[in-house]
């Protein structure tokens, strides 16, 4: 179709369907995590008379997800071209944002500005909050934070925090986990981790920091520096041992989630065992820091990307030396410095390859290896695995409740990643568009009018909590 | 006199006394390291026909460094009224900011606008870089790094560099150190310090980092949580051993100084020993951090403060858990931790003082601390210490050189640090009013043209240098 004709066909359509009911839906941003979201979309396109314009820098992503279905409408689109955002925005009923978090600001503002309702999986920016009053004036909503995690665990929580105040109980600590892993039969290299979502966000994870938490009525402030060496142990019930780290600051969901009763309250981030320490390695040498800047980079072997990071302690060759670190100053004993020298070794942080940037920080280059090393290859299946766990007091008892979603991907192209960020979002934007959503304004999803139907949908996709 | 006649008086003493020859100096900035820089100026103003303007936000401040002198012009400024930062900077010949660093921006683009030089004793930024073309393209100069460190480190090193160089010499390490402290004695708290300039700069020192330098050809970056945990013990002749920890980034040095066949270049700063290691503490628990935030201050205990900090290990009282995560996570040995205990306990961590905010970042807190306990009493003598380490070959032989000042302040308003802040920028500024400058363009006092009549002056003012 001649590029000339894009903008006509959608008002063809339009004109033939009944122009009153057919809604536009604009999807920006195609990649990993939009396939059930977008496929969603499709599924029920025919049936509500939706068309789902799907926008993504790459035209051939967006027209891979459209798969040519009738009510897909691919582009090519680029946020940088603030007239296609605004006509684009003008043209929808209602927005979905998948882009990277930093980008939803200047789409939340074509959307106040044109009147449209929007949807994201990104936790609530200052920026967006500040929104807040613009939007409930224009009687818009704007659901954020309807993803994964956040998003099913804000659900579940809720779920679980109504019950159990519903049959009288005092909720007295609460701790929420969620991990994006790999799946154990597929976990073949000696991080245990694979990327099913965003590499970006697993190198910069936990920055700028200070994480935060209440534990036994104290609140816990955590520098970035030490967030990784702070990792506790947890058992999740039919699967085995996990480490997690704190997620962020997790005081506002004491307000947020009604618990005002608890004096531990903690959400944390799951990793495999042997991840953890190993990566507090990288914080402590500079690895994950955008800040340290390196020039010349097709000439620096990745073994002197490590030593320029190393303490300057005099050794003949930079294992050693790294070794030397991880026993004299960070103290590991020696099955632990020979592993983590392995999980260095299986990065080829002790080789003589060499980069294939000219410039760019530690952190960009961290990310080259690790794109390589950590790549979900064909056929492999990720894990998303998710804990709450409860400690409360019903009619003077003190009781325990873990709920725990442990959910495989289908494979490395339909990840439980990609399942549990998009269907959340889509079943509650179904919803909004059908008229039962009431509320207005930048909002969570903390309310049963959002998290009661989302999640017995979800069941029926195999995304299920089990109790005990 | 009355506000309307302080703009008209200027005026008539300028037709009195030749308006061909009267040059206007305008000072930004009256804090403690302004006070030789102003009495130097205000000595030679009757002589060079300077009238001297003394701009800061207190016009108390200006008026105290005036001293009633028939040449200076106390004014109340605050950079945020633009109308008279134009005005001021318009009605001068030349600018002084001694304005924390990240406030020379505005004060430099109204220079330029005005076409005024300006000089300032700080790094130069990126944003004044940038101004350099447009700098030249004026003819002026912009001479920044001109007081203590940086400044005469630069002019006492380059001065070093060219004497060796002169005899044939080739430098193949260097190393440079300045510390502003406390004299032997009064030095009189277990951290062994007290501010003799902002104590911001020092609550913040090495943030965000990471520091760079070049040890024996490999480039060594530290990150900020790693920076005063590998500081360095160094001899310094006839006074004893400091601690240095390394000072922002040394590598544009190599360039700038001409140090192409170093395989080691290192500035850094000095500390006396047992105060690094118990400050890396400080940076380790996160006090030191601008993004811990905490509300409700007045009703929070020194002690919580220090607890919110603590990794959630289980004791007793935050004096255990603090000597617990210095025993078991720092690995430091038994007499250490009773030492460092000591620091913090002298500045009141383990106690029940609250603080007199409201709300305030971890290092607001501890900038609140700090101030009362490390004063500068009255009376109390300050030190400055800067050492200059060379090795070079000389017609094929290993050289050494060590070039040491040791300046101790008269007291603690006449300081050591404002003195050796304030003269040269002085002294410069003079030979530049008298034409004996012909720089253009933004710079550093790298220059023979700068550094062999400054540092000569400075000897006239006990700023000498000990060579060995």
């Amino acid at each position: 179709m001649p590029a000339y004709l894009t903008n006509i066909v959608p008002i063809f359509i339009k004109r033939i369907i009944n122009p009153s009911v057919l809604k536009k839906i604009l999807v920006l941003g195609a990649g990993r995590s939009s396939v059930y979201l977008i496929d969603y979309l499709l599924q029920h396109a025919e049936v509500q008379q939706w068309e789902v314009t799907i926008a993504d820098l790459s035209a051939e992503a967006a027209a891979q997800k459209a798969k040519g279905h009738p009510n897909a409408r691919p582009i090519a689109f680029d946020l940088k071209n603030n007239d296609l955002l605004q006509a684009e925005v003008q043209r929808a009923d209602v927005v979905v944002s998948l882009l990277p978090a930093d980008m939803h600001l200047p789409v939340a503002e074509a959307c106040v500005q044109h009147g449209r309702s929007m949807f994201t999986a990104s936790y609530v920016s200052p920026g967006m909050q500040a929104l807040d009053a613009e939007v409930r004036a224009k009687g818009l909503l704007f659901l954020n934070e309807i993803g994964c995690d956040p998003g099913i665990d804000h659900m579940s929580a809720m779920q679980l925090i109504d019950e159990i105040k519903a049959e009288g109980g005092k909720i007295t600590a609460f701790y929420s986990y969620t991990g994006g892993l790999v799946a154990p039969a597929c976990d073949t290299n000696p991080w245990h981790y694979k990327f099913s979502w965003n590499p970006r966000n697993v190198v910069l994870a936990g920055q700028p920091g200070p994480a935060r938490y209440l534990a036994n009525g104290t609140i816990r402030y955590v520098p970035y520096a030490r967030l990784f060496n702070e990792a506790a142990r947890v058992e999740v019930p039919g699967f085995g041992f996990l480490d997690a780290y704190a997620n962020r600051d997790s005081l506002p969901y004491q307000a947020l989630y009604g618990l005002q009763d608890a004096h531990t309250l903690l959400r944390a981030t799951f990793r495999y065992p042997e991840y953890c320490d190993a990566w507090s390695v990288m914080v402590y040498l500079g690895l994950t820091n955008e800040q340290l800047f390196f020039n010349d980079c097709r000439n620096m072997r990745y073994r002197d990307l490590l030593n320029a990071c190393l303490p300057p302690d005099h050794t003949p060759t930079v294992r050693e030396g790294f070794e030397k670190t991880l026993r004299e100053r960070l103290h590991f004993d020696a099955a632990t410095v020979a592993r983590i020298s392995a999980q260095f070794d299986y990065l080829d942080f002790f080789s003589d390859r060499t980069f294939e940037r000219d410039a760019a920080s530690a952190a960009q280059l961290l990310l080259d290896i690790l794109q390589e090393k950590w790549l979900l290859a064909p056929g492999d299946r990720d894990l998303v695995v998710m804990q709450h766990h409860f400690v409360y007091e019903l009619h003077g008892v003190k009781k325990e409740k873990i709920s725990t979603l442990v959910l495989e991907g289908n494979d490395d192209y339909h990840t439980a990643m990609a399942k549990t960020v998009g269907l959340p979002l889509a079943m509650a934007l179904r919803r909004y568009l059908l008229g039962e959503l009431a509320l207005i304004g930048v909002q969570i999803p903390i309310q049963a009018e959002i998290y009661e139907p989302v999640l017995a949908e979800l069941e029926d996709w195999g995304v299920k909590f089990h109790h005990k």
